[in-house]
């Protein structure tokens, strides 16, 4: 009997991480997911979602592991490591695709998230049959994902794309990377609240899904908060395309499934802050990917994009 | 005998039309200048173009034309087109590279001169053995032209790499592309100009190079519009940084020839605005090739490039 090829994906985020069995038709077989926090070390981890691998695949006989991809955090395609990844406990150089491929013995290649998403929606979903886009994932931050020519741009050094840390208000909302003005403390879930509390001029906690829900009842604080976020998100995309010149913004992540009451705002800035030579060419899409599945079939895009 | 390659290199600017044969090691062998006014009509000057260079080929009996290389503002490299170019007599659609091909009888090809420099500089000048690099001309506006991979970046219609075109400060200076706050507004020998102005408060006609030789001697008001240019630019360049991630930045142009005048604050601006991931990788380079060969070198590039 002839075996199927399967890779395996696995999303290392800072609070869970998740892993799949994915066929070349982008169906995810079989998953699980265990909490970051239970692995201090490093070499543990990998043992660990190892085994569990290994136990998946008894599932499927007539299918083979041929590659496992990997994405997470500052995670460089180049060397295979985490590099400084200041949201993950394990600091420093974590040479992760090597202990994978150690591990599992099949080729194992590492990027970014939101690198892997970008390829998880050019083989899987919105993307589909695009050769230049940027994919944007709105979350806890804003990553992004280029595309240009069919293939992912990593730059010379791997740290191509990160948009996030692109300085819109110099002076401006403190970053976790240390600077100041970030477009990622302005449009983000975390972004959201604080454009939220400063117009309410509020301290009381509050989360980006119960702002979320009181826009949805017509409050005009939250509305504004969103209008905020989509105007500035606007501009600093336009301005991306001056850069690229893509085809398509795909759009993934918590923040993207506010619809229209974040993309009302967002489209009309980035229409209205669009060079001529570039308007109406520039679709805004969102991912058409399960969110749950999404990073784990990106992950595992990184294999299935080179057997394509 | 066996006959060596020339490329014929065109470049087309708004004021003149310079042409030139260069051989496979960039080496112009010849080269002549027209003014751009003397050709309300394009076929004319394909015709005198040719001719000229057909001219010019009889000196050198023992070598052969094998292409066309394009420099023009708007030249587009997929549609061998030069597109609504704001800033010269054709109007509309320029179908150039084709009209070339016709006349010459060997492969034409064009791209905007940003572009084309970018190849130059990579082939023959500062950027020779760099795959990831943004070249930027600094002269009445603000060009670029992107390396990623060892590619010039296109996009997908050919417009990728205009950088001028950023929105810096949203609401500021008008910009010739009937928007406002474009980087190239500020930072080009027109914005530096402008920037003296506001700081000086006056309205008397004054030069970029008149601006430049108060500098020199330590004119205040002089000595701070670059500072500012150099500014507004260094953060510009920091924030692009994180889109392709290039190994350099190359600078070339008039304003570029400003030398520690400009690039000072510049360079401080940059450092200080780039993201940690970045830091001490990025290096600013000026332009090893002779100013007014570039353009020349940079569209015959883009035959060389090819068979490199």
């Amino acid at each position: 009997m002839m075996q199927q090829p399967l890779v395996a994906g696995i999303d290392i985020g800072g609070t869970n991480i998740v892993y799949g069995l994915v066929t070349s038709e982008g169906k995810i077989l079989t998953k699980g997911s265990m909490a970051t926090a239970l692995f201090p070390e490093i070499e543990l981890l990998v043992k660990t979602v190892t085994d569990k691998i290994f136990q998946l695949l008894e599932d499927f006989p007539q299918h083979k592991l041929i590659g496992c991809g990997i994405g997470a955090p500052n995670g460089n395609f180049y060397t295979g490591n985490i590099e400084h990844a200041p949201n993950l406990v394990w600091k420093g150089i974590v040479p992760l695709a090597s202990l994978f491929e150690k591990a599992l013995g099949v080729k194992s290649v590492i990027t970014n998230d939101a690198n892997a998403a970008a390829l998880g929606e050019m083989l899987f979903g919105s993307a589909k049959g695009l050769t230049d886009f940027i994919l944007i994932t709105l979350g806890t931050g804003l990553g992004s994902g280029i595309v240009t020519g069919g293939k992912l741009l990593y730059g010379h050094d791997g740290f191509a794309g990160e948009l996030g840390h692109w300085i819109v208000k110099p002076g401006g909302r403190p970053c976790g990377c240390g600077r100041r003005g970030c477009l990622e403390t302005y449009c983000s879930a975390t972004g959201l609240v604080k454009t939220y509390k400063e117009i309410t001029q509020t301290l009381a906690p509050v989360t980006a899904k119960e702002i979320y829900e009181r826009a949805l009842q017509y409050d005009m604080h939250a509305l504004k908060a969103f209008e905020i976020t989509g105007e500035t998100l606007g501009l600093a995309l336009a301005n991306a395309v001056t850069v690229t010149s893509p085809q398509s913004f795909v759009f993934f992540g918590g923040l993207a499934n506010a619809g229209e009451i974040v993309f009302k705002s967002l489209r009309l800035s980035f229409e209205k802050n669009l060079h001529i030579i570039y308007k109406n060419k520039v679709q805004l899409l969102l991912s058409s990917l399960n969110e749950n599945d999404g990073a784990v079939l990106g992950a595992a895009s990184l294999i299935w994009n080179e057997h394509a």
